[in-house]
């Protein structure tokens, strides 16, 4: 039920998938409103128009680029599910909100189990001579690693270095092509594509004589929706760009 | 090598598997010397004629409050991994040292996995509805469960408690003696025994939608070495009783 | 769509989660036809005046065994998914079909992977000194532990004692009530209600220096249903009682 | 204790960790007789000189091919645990094997678990959309993935191309270079290295709802030993190229 005092969001993607599930979340949370629902082919000015605060946005890697620039051009804060954020788009993000008050967060995973996995994986870091990161999805997933494992891999990397960690003990000599999987901050990173899952990460460290493995299993897409209001309700209190929900958090 | 400034140290249970393996590491330890080896038979008495100033325990349920009350009486702080510490002994133990300026380091388990997976379930416990811990040993193991399930199981109910969260959700009516494994504050835990395993440990949280699972495994007791030695460190600065490696860490 | 050829399916306890599940896949398969839904407070009889040929009861422990002597002594087929049958009621449906040409399945799980998880324990529980059952499921379940997970314990019984293997090895002395599980056929099983899972199983093996571990995890009920329509159309091909639907298969 | 009709093994890379556990183990059997011991820079004649029945061969893939031509063409039996073995070179001891009544086993894993894991992969592999391999090693090793991952591999692709199963679903359109592991005969294989593991490897399996997860963890080398022997004892009775010490075993 909308009231003259909830926050007007805008749902991008919203016959999606994910897009279609952040509809029924935010209209049943009493404090937030869908006041305009976009997909492919609708024009964005439908934002600007419905008087949009908050857009949610998971829709593509192709057009999220677009998608924000326009947001940020015009006002509105963005919660952002939609992967394929590399380092470049990143800074291009960073550098479009420079001076504005608009904040936008990308946040690889909203569920609250990937992203205390995420922070406990940053702790542990600085005590274990091997970190690799194994990430297994459903097959109709289009990218390779997950924005997730990236994420997790480049916090393990920086935490190794704050630390004085070099590089991680490794002796193989004879590599089958993309056996030792790909590289993101010098931390592995291994996807699987498996019928039957949906999506689920494991953190594995280890030194001399023992190992930790943290795993996190999204059985249900229902398990990003606490997470992705808990961004709708932050974003405009955040303004510049924040990366990761661990950030509007107590962690 | 032993020098005139090393602290001296007393190993109980000197000739078991653990025990011989800390008189090696002590030994390995330029600024640690051992002074006295003490095994059942042996008069503790020992420890006070060789001017010991810190004893490391891993001994038996049987014997080990006897020990702890001789070094406590005999001004010797202890570092502590035998099992089989109810609340009652915490409790005795506590109450012997009122007053005293001795250090005593219980700890369910010297491996920094273990407690990193400690300190992570701790902060994990209040985001989710369920909780239980399931470890697995050696079946040469004595007692069911182990003190680091027992340690982690409370460290998840008072969390839990701290954030107001009731009782887990358990619809169970019929259940056949022990299937739903022990209770330790309001958290079940289960303990294998299985042959070719050495000492692991898997706690498990859920809640709509997701998972979290943090496993630990120690798969040489060298592992334990780093921790023993960092508690024989730092016993003396810490008076009093402290449950937990954690707490001389910076976690 | 039916046919006149089609077999002629009823359907116990066809309002509850499985039993709807059930109703949609055999109305979804051309050679099946559901001719009768029974729910609590409805009769039996309507089962014979539908000319039912071979029921699936998806109900509870408390009325599964008057269903099944209602449909033996009618001369119907049986597919059951109810778990809580104990070896005495095991006997007691055995008796019932002596000299029928009725058929009836029980099955403690439709799942293929549970089924190749079942026989895989059997297959390898000689080459293991230990081995140990770990099930987790939804808090929601009513038993502890699963029909699943008291079946693999009972397959791995029997392996072992065929293979002239005695108890496992065991040197616990001091136990809380119920940290080493309950005990089916000497083999340990702990059940584990976590909010947010679905139904999984573990069965661990381990002997000197290795350890094998089989991992079954249902994300979704929709995975029983090849199961049992497999069991719908084999079941009368199979007088007298089968348990588990292995018996239907080719392994 | 050596006896006259103790079978004469020499052993190729005697002084390695694994060829030291194998003298170890071959002398404590009676029914076996290490008689010759062979390093690099040693000659292969002392093989003939010592009137060598069998060896046993943990070398490494620079030198195994020319150890096993040697002990061919002298009627040499041998047993292979050295990895790196590729179609061409299977082929080619295949070769060298025609036409002589030598017999030669390349077990890419004396584990019995690794067998049966390995022989329970194959077996499931038909009932499954999707199935990936994971191994997870020491940092130590030389070559990845490891020679028990590649077979495993490759008695999936066997099967799944026996029941006329088509390729896996997979809609990755984006793959950072490596991320999606390395193809052997049709199934992804991904390689861990990780300080204070030793072997260990999952087979994953999944189809729609449910997964299959096989998981095979060595913590001790001398978990090999049981298997090595049986080769030894074996690989006379079994002429021409074995692979896999399931060929041996009655599974």
């Amino acid at each position: 039920m909308s009231q003259g005092s909830a926050i007007r969001v805008g749902v991008l993607g919203a016959q999606g998938r994910m897009g279609s599930e952040v509809c029924r979340a935010v209209e049943a949370a009493s404090d937030l409103e869908v006041v305009a629902k976009v997909d492919a082919g609708d024009s964005l000015e439908a934002l600007v128009d419905a008087g949009v605060q908050v857009v949610v946005d998971f829709t593509n890697p192709d057009v999220v680029m677009d998608n924000l620039r326009f947001c940020v051009s015009h006002g509105i804060h963005a919660v952002v599910g939609t992967s394929g954020f590399s380092e470049e788009r990143l800074a291009s993000v960073a550098e479009w909100l420079t001076g504005t008050s608009v904040g936008v967060l990308i946040a690889p995973n909203f569920a609250i189990g990937a992203v205390l996995s995420m922070r406990f994986a940053e702790l542990a870091a600085k005590y274990y001579d091997s970190a690799e990161v194994i990430e297994l999805h459903h097959p109709r997933k289009l990218d390779a690693p997950s924005g997730t494992a990236a994420h997790t891999a480049r916090l393990i990397s920086e935490a190794r270095a704050a630390a004085g960690l070099g590089a991680m003990p490794d002796a193989t000599t004879s590599e089958a092509d993309g056996a030792r999987g790909t590289v993101v901050g010098g931390v592995r990173v291994h996807s699987l594509r498996i019928a039957g899952m949906i999506a689920h990460q494991e953190v594995v460290f280890g030194t001399e004589g023992e190992t930790l493995t943290l795993r996190h299993d999204s059985l249900d897409r229902t398990s990003f929706m606490p997470g992705v209001l808990l961004g709708v309700r932050s974003v405009a209190a955040h303004p510049g760009l924040s990366v990761g929900l661990d950030k509007y958090m107590d962690l």
